[in-house]
């Protein structure tokens, strides 16, 4: 009989879910809407009764079963709360085994869960220690050592989104911190800096700042947006090397709505990460990522299939 | 017939050697000189031959041999170059089985393997998950994650020494960038920094400067030591707080030459690791290290010992 694996990826609008052979590969992928009322008590029943009906499509024996959350969950599978599902600390793992009968059940934080994915099928293919950064509203980033997810003690491996770049800096960060990478390399934080010493003469005057645009404009030669550009680059460089002579990893991938700027990013990142590292740490590689929102049901069943 | 398990810490002048029962026991510890002569090659047949003399008073069998190294060291124990012993790339677990027939060898760099003592039988008994630092003439580091060294995968993994800490200095550090960790807290960064505004109404004044006469005139109330302190203090802890966003750990342990200084170190870190850290990494764990020299030699025998 056909063996299935599910990777869920939990967002707190939808929950993306993908249905895989017993040899990795995607066979269809859906959505089903994340519905937050009564604490987030649905969304679990939801997802089981979402299996359940592909089962009509892919009759046979569901071996695994792994999911992402918007949130820190500890090695064992049990979040950590987790305010944007209503969420507080249960065994997401234990829960799902129960309300399936499937015992393969692991679960992990979504940015860590993404990095897997990059790992396995995408822009980290051939590695197996990575660290993987998420450019988006925020910064997330999850690191994969050996293979293995670097969870932490508390699920809070990983946070490069808030390490310390910048110690003189007097704005807080949404985390209560001054200085952290987020306020530089987030897209919130591109338009900010972008905002802060806004010149007359850049193309960016007049109209709507993004990240879209700054980068855009660099590319064009605004000599304005080529400096929003570098501060960038100098920040997420010198985090980035940090990272790495904490853990040494082969490659980096970098993710997220800004990564769409593309090539620009590597080259302005890489020149800040050369500069920062001692000898052993140089020459790292670093790629964009490449599978998108479907980062998180790649790395979610990953977690579950060949362990 | 007994079973013994013998732990090997090779420096620059000495190699610290302990023969352990199975259980674990540190039942006897010497020293032999370190012969760097012939790029370092009389090293290892002077430890084999060493242990050989000691098999008279511990009859029986050797089942594992454990062993730091001063330089980068991969997972698969081979040495990637040692200049501090003038070795080249080589594996000297190979090299050790061949010679002694023991095969269950395992070579670690020196400051890792500190650390996994420290764990075991130090400071910090009773986790699996920890960060030391080594605070001497340089600052070293060593990670421990759910009882396993975090190599990395050039041998790299823990150098906090060398995360930056100042985007701002203009001093270079040993490793050839500016900024470093080490440059503020090291014993010789100690006393860079005592030196630097040194006031007249210091008690250093017109002393020898020592990392010691800082912290005992900080104990003693001396307002420009305490000043020094607390700017070493800052440094340190906005390191270990960019550390603990990465692996998260369950607490921390500093040794070294420095930290003899006690309570004082662990508060003032304690105090701005706080400050730099998000919510979920707040409050975590300082212990001072407890093994002195001995960390390296408890830390290689248990690479090799419950396994």
């Amino acid at each position: 009989m056909a063996q299935y694996y599910v990777g869920v990826d939990v967002g707190g609008t939808t929950v993306k879910m993908g249905m895989f052979s017993d040899t990795g590969e995607l066979l269809e992928k859906w959505e089903i809407p994340t519905r937050l009322e009564e604490q987030g008590s649905y969304i679990l029943p939801d997802i089981v009764d979402s299996i359940e009906e592909k089962r009509e499509t892919f009759p046979g024996n569901i071996k695994g079963i792994g999911v992402g959350i918007p949130g820190p969950v500890s090695n064992d599978g049990t979040v950590l709360k987790c305010a944007n599902l209503g969420w507080d600390v249960f065994s997401v793992s234990n829960k799902l085994a129960d309300l399936t009968g499937v015992g393969n059940v692991k679960v992990g934080n979504d940015a860590n869960v993404a990095a897997l994915g990059e790992m396995w099928k995408g822009g980290g293919r051939g590695y197996d220690s990575i660290v993987m950064v998420t450019l988006g509203t925020g910064v997330g980033g999850g690191i994969i050592l050996q293979g293995k997810i670097l969870t932490g003690c508390n699920g809070a491996g990983g946070e490069i989104g808030h390490t310390k770049v910048n110690p003189d800096e007097t704005a807080v960060c949404g985390c209560g911190n001054r200085g952290c990478l987020e306020q530089y390399a987030s897209a919130t934080g591109i338009v900010n800096m972008a905002k802060k010493n806004l010149r007359g003469d850049s193309c960016l005057a007049g109209q709507e700042i993004t990240a879209k645009a700054v980068f855009d404009g660099a590319k064009a030669g605004d000599a304005y947006c080529l400096e929003v550009v570098d501060a960038f680059g100098k920040y997420l460089g010198l985090a980035l090397s940090n990272v790495a002579h904490v853990v040494d990893p082969e490659a980096f991938v970098i993710g997220g709505g800004v990564s769409a700027a593309g090539q620009i990013i590597l080259d302005v990142v890489e020149k800040y990460y050369n500069e920062n590292s001692m000898f052993a740490l140089k020459n790292k590689k670093f790629h964009l990522a490449e599978l998108g929102n479907d980062a998180g049901i790649y790395g979610a069943v990953r977690m579950v299939l060949f362990k």
